[in-house]
């Protein structure tokens, strides 16, 4: 089945890329079967007279291309539970396919139940690409503050931030917290975050936290005139986010923390266009790995936490680095940071690599990432030798040494603390 | 590291279990890190006065099962791109953790966050359970409506259900929606799902969708006496679902066909419990092969579609049949259905296996999912040679035909329709 309408001006289509696994000579009649099945259905079975204003809304065929040759041998070896009777044939191909932006509403539902709703059920099949296309791109805000927002805020021309990550929240009531805060903007955190799991409405509420953290933010402030910044989880019913958001905003949020995943995307959308949601959105991104984790199903990472967190407007996306303890490859992670930062309508969003972060792999973050970027640590903060404001001033002096193209040896001659936070942790080489 | 503290009263822990591919000799310390690491962290640096507070919110393992046996050769064939160096020692197991409800805050947020957030993140995982326990659900109301409360609205004491699904919907005209409309409910269906694609703001809204259908279903109660509720896709931005949610049924709709997976729980849990949303939730299953699609990553089908979305108060979840075009294997499908009836604090979910179905599977389904379950067509309704109205009306007397204990060969003697779907599709044997 040959669709008949031509291509609209360039931008106006979402084009969505599927690795699939199938027989080779299935692949034209099922890329045709998606682009016509996931927008307009049986068109055909329509009188001629509808027709055309139904072919509007119908997707397109933009390309098949088959990525290896059959290989029945092989197959048992890269197919996990695979139960086909036949192999010959079979292939892994990419089907690209270009979805009518008209057929969303502005919505990143509309989006993903459209280009992989049902689709992401049918076998082995992966979303490995998205290209919004700047007509969709334009009808979201995207990040209220990006990078330059954001450095703007903290008064941090270019350097990497540093962010400390709390831990072991659950539980201690917010005087014992407010002391675990203090030590680590002492130490030179520039923006101290909860951890993610943390959603206490009783003990220390969020409300309570950011009150009793921008206090002291404050103190610290006068102690050093360096401004930190607290990111709170934001957390609670999803009707009440939007106003809970507002208060912790009022109440002097530093950041907004966000499990967008586990959440929603269009409610991270919704609270980045509140224009009274007056500080940064930091994505976290907790659940994601249930999305991009597998080779062969699933989502690709640099879409999930990627160009889909950019549109919604995260101005931060934390992400797991390639070096640390909860890994992504280092190729994803770097197309993850691409999409936050690829040509487009929108402010790029400032990269979080994290889990297992310590100070000998500021190098190679900056080398990876550029400046523009969060070094985002935890227990190399609060488990080094000294305590922690000794953890966090290990990093800022990696930061700054790194910045101005010092090694991390010549200046740990200088700086105690990353001595000893090289010798615990070595230097990433 | 051993935790000392006792299991408190059954069901105050939501029960999580992991199918992970590890070292055994590292599988003890990981189940404990992951007990530690995903409630209390690094709490033992704590203070001794300060850790029995903190104890209350750690989690526990609960199990380390280990399913086969390291097999170095076999490796190879049963996972994808696995670049491991050394195969020896490692075998795939399950880990079963415990924690805390109170670490929870009365959101799927926050219990995906916490159980499955950072973790989904960290290589071979997937979350294979997930025994909420009775605590955590009597946080949430569950169904409003369920199987009897569907059956009741509709009249329909005891007999499946029969569902016929909208087909080619984009860029249609009200006028030509409800021609459908009729054709589909004078054929005999009990409920007209709309596509989960239809996202129209323009040409054809929810609110006029429903206007002029409810018009069209009471023609039709009145030519037959028969109820038929149009299910009506539950669209826009995320802050804006409650209340359309509330004037479509206001304005006469049978049920919100909802894309939970594609939205977030968290917003159906708040549609579930919302006095003004008067009718039945439908979940559509898009985008969940996303979550549930691998075998080794990912979240089980019969907790995303299943204990879940029973959690949040589905009260319908549509799910790929065993048998169809898009299946789910029909050990996962009875899985899932468990999970909607299984003995629990809520009312049980009507399933509505789906996808492919044809009038000669009707038996098939209702020897697999007993009388209360839905039938859900579209391509065997829309595409039967006789039109519309003969496509509903053979599924309807093939389900008349099964819940009788007559074969749908005998049936068909008396049915021309039947007769004729029967020599299309086959029946299913």
């Amino acid at each position: 089945m040959q669709i008949a309408n031509e291509p609209r001006e360039k931008g106006s289509y979402v084009v969505a890329t599927y690795r699939v696994r199938d027989m080779q000579e299935k692949l034209a009649a099922r890329a045709e079967g998606i682009a016509v099945g996931l927008t307009v259905g049986s068109w055909t079975d329509l009188p001629q007279a509808k027709q055309p204003a139904v072919l509007e809304y119908c997707g397109q065929v933009r390309g098949i291309r088959v990525l290896d040759e059959a290989d029945p041998g092989a197959l048992g070896e890269t197919h996990s539970g695979s139960q086909d009777q036949t192999h010959s044939g079979l292939v892994t191909a990419e089907i690209s396919i270009a979805y009518p932006v008209h057929n969303f509403n502005g919505t990143i539902a509309s989006i993903l139940t459209t280009v992989f709703g049902k689709l992401s059920m049918d076998g082995e099949i992966r979303l490995v690409r998205l290209d919004l296309g700047e007509t969709l791109q334009r009808q979201f805000q995207g990040p209220k503050f990006g990078v330059t927002g954001i450095r703007d805020m903290l008064h941090i021309p270019d350097r990497p931030l540093l962010m400390s990550i709390f831990k072991a929240c659950l539980g201690r009531n917010v005087d014992d917290l407010t002391d675990a805060f203090l030590e680590q903007a002492r130490g030179g955190a520039d923006l101290v975050k909860d951890d993610e799991i943390f959603f206490s409405e009783d003990y220390a509420t969020p409300e309570q936290r950011v009150t009793a953290f921008s206090r002291a933010a404050r103190e610290v402030e006068i102690e050093t005139g360096r401004k930190v910044g607290y990111a709170v989880n934001l957390t609670g019913p999803a009707s009440k986010l939007a106003d809970r958001a507002r208060r912790l905003c009022d109440l002097g949020a530093g950041a907004l923390l966000f499990n967008a995943v586990a959440y929603g995307y269009d409610i991270l959308a919704e609270l980045a266009v509140d224009p009274d949601v007056t500080v940064p959105l930091m994505v976290h991104p907790a659940v994601s790995g249930a999305l991009y984790g597998s080779a062969t199903h699933g989502i690709a990472s640099d879409i999930v936490l990627g160009s889909l967190m950019r549109l919604a407007g995260a101005d931060i996306v934390i992400y797991p680095s390639p070096y640390g303890s909860v890994t992504l490859p280092r190729s994803e992670g770097l197309r993850l940071v691409g999409a936050l930062r690829a040509d487009s309508p929108h402010k790029p969003v400032l990269p979080a690599p994290s889990a297992g972060i310590y100070p000998g792999l500021v190098p190679k973050l900056v080398s990876d990432l550029g400046t523009d970027c969060i070094v985002n640590a935890g227990g190399a903060i609060h488990g080094h030798p000294g305590g922690v404001v000794d953890g966090a001033s290990a990093f800022m002096a990696a930061i700054t040494a790194t910045v101005q193209g010092t090694s991390l040896h010549e200046a740990a001659e200088n700086h105690g603390p990353l001595a000893r936070a090289l010798q615990k942790w070595g230097t990433g080489q």
